[in-house]
């Protein structure tokens, strides 16, 4: 039996009764780490509050499947942070544990793709989310562009998901074949701005004012006791301290009047 | 202090540990009973199985604010099925708070907006949620065509909410001053897929094919024991029995390779 259990956004205490049940009897407990990270816990946290030892399975052990190894015999367990189908990843396993007649289910939690109603907009008001990467010299995608020039048109709110980058690996030591992982990096808010800026700037389709002016939703660790959410323009928010990872960010569509009231309570206070 | 919890989307054991501390810390714990319901179990099931009473809190409780009367002086909860924000009466509780001076938190679960990744399509290419309302015969609401039209021209998904009527009263009754509750109802798939091709029988604007063949998935009891996972052509859906609520649906856009087996695994078997 293969189970994949959410865990939620802010600690060890937003799994679910039923996550929780999973985790007790299971034989192996794996802790899925690199598609995202659960803001106040690492494994040892989460080992220590559920009384159980919890075993991080790294990139490899993930796309590899052998987190799915011993789950004919044994119940598996891998713990997800936000939800189990935020990477298609997980979708992957699910369609291996079928074709290896292994038994399998999801217990579904909170991710920012619905938490994210806490910034005041609808969540019914919300088009296609896009992604954004890190740059670099040779690779600066930006074909979200015009996913988000879709929803602005349409009026609507655009979720950005920001990079992340665990036990990434640098060209340098690829290249020379050692094993060294770079320092974990997360993607901020203002380096988010920037680079939507930066890409408005050459593409001039006004996706966004090019001059900052755009209303947006800056929301930083959703679900967790320091969770910081700031309204105002974009030129506003990038002057902003969201602080600590993980951030996201929102760039509104037209705002309704029954969000203005909601999304008005984050609002920087007007000069 | 007011405490909006989610509740998810299956039964009682689906509350996160940090909603359930929420609840045993609480003076008065509320359901909102309105805008959705749990799937296997009442609030006489959730008291029991929190060992504290639960008062069901209708659309009136909920839309005056009756629910935050006592939560200056206690610790008020509102529990919520799905996630706490999916409904603007819940974001219109928490400015009231901010108005009130009350203090006030979220704790997130998990929603049909995000679970819905159990159909094996991606949720980053998900575009705008549709809503259908059961049609009355003086009022057949189809504004949400153009957005099924906008996310289909765009190749991708779109999520489908269903109606559910609880506590309506008769427009009969309404007008005899008689406050008669009617048997709650839910739309079914079968309804949902009727009206789709109803209105695209009128508007011809090519959002779905006409004859029933655009690729669709039903989904009902999603995170439940008896979650049931139907993909086909919208044709064969609706000849498939999705049996108990609630039920939601997807109209797909161009479904990826990566997509491709996940959701295969719920295709009916080709004749």
């Amino acid at each position: 039996m293969f189970t994949l259990v959410g865990l939620g956004l802010g600690d060890a205490s937003d799994i679910t009764l039923k996550g929780m049940n999973a985790v007790k009897e299971a034989d192996i407990v794996y802790l899925e780490a690199y598609t995202s990270f659960l803001i106040n816990s690492n494994a040892e946290e989460l080992s220590s509050a559920y009384d159980r030892p919890v075993v991080v399975a790294d990139r490899e052990m993930v796309e590899s499947g052998v987190v799915l190894d011993d789950a004919k015999e044994k119940k598996v367990v891998l713990l997800v942070v936000g939800d189990v189908f935020g990477a298609t990843t997980h979708s992957d396993l699910i369609v291996r544990c079928h074709e290896q007649g292994i038994e399998c289910k999801a217990i579904h939690n909170a991710s920012i793709i619905n938490a994210v109603g806490c910034c005041g907009l609808q969540l019914y008001r919300f088009g296609q989310v896009i992604s954004l990467c890190f740059w670099t010299e040779t690779w600066r995608p930006d074909s979200w562009y015009d996913r988000l020039k879709s929803n602005r048109v349409a009026g609507i709110h655009t979720l950005v998901l920001l990079d992340i980058k665990v036990k990434e690996i640098s060209d340098e030591n690829l290249a020379r074949g050692r094993k060294i992982y770079e320092a974990p990096r997360y993607m901020t808010i203002k380096q988010a701005l920037e680079q939507l800026l930066e890409v408005e700037s050459y593409k001039k389709e006004g996706a966004i004012a090019v001059d900052g002016s755009t209303f947006a939703v800056g929301v930083a660790r959703v679900g967790s006791a320091t969770q910081k959410i700031v309204a105002g323009s974009m030129k506003e928010l990038l002057d902003a301290d969201f602080g600590e990872p993980l951030h996201s960010l929102v760039i509104a569509g037209d705002v309704h009047e029954c969000e203005q009231e909601h999304v008005n309570l984050f609002r920087l206070p007007q000069q």
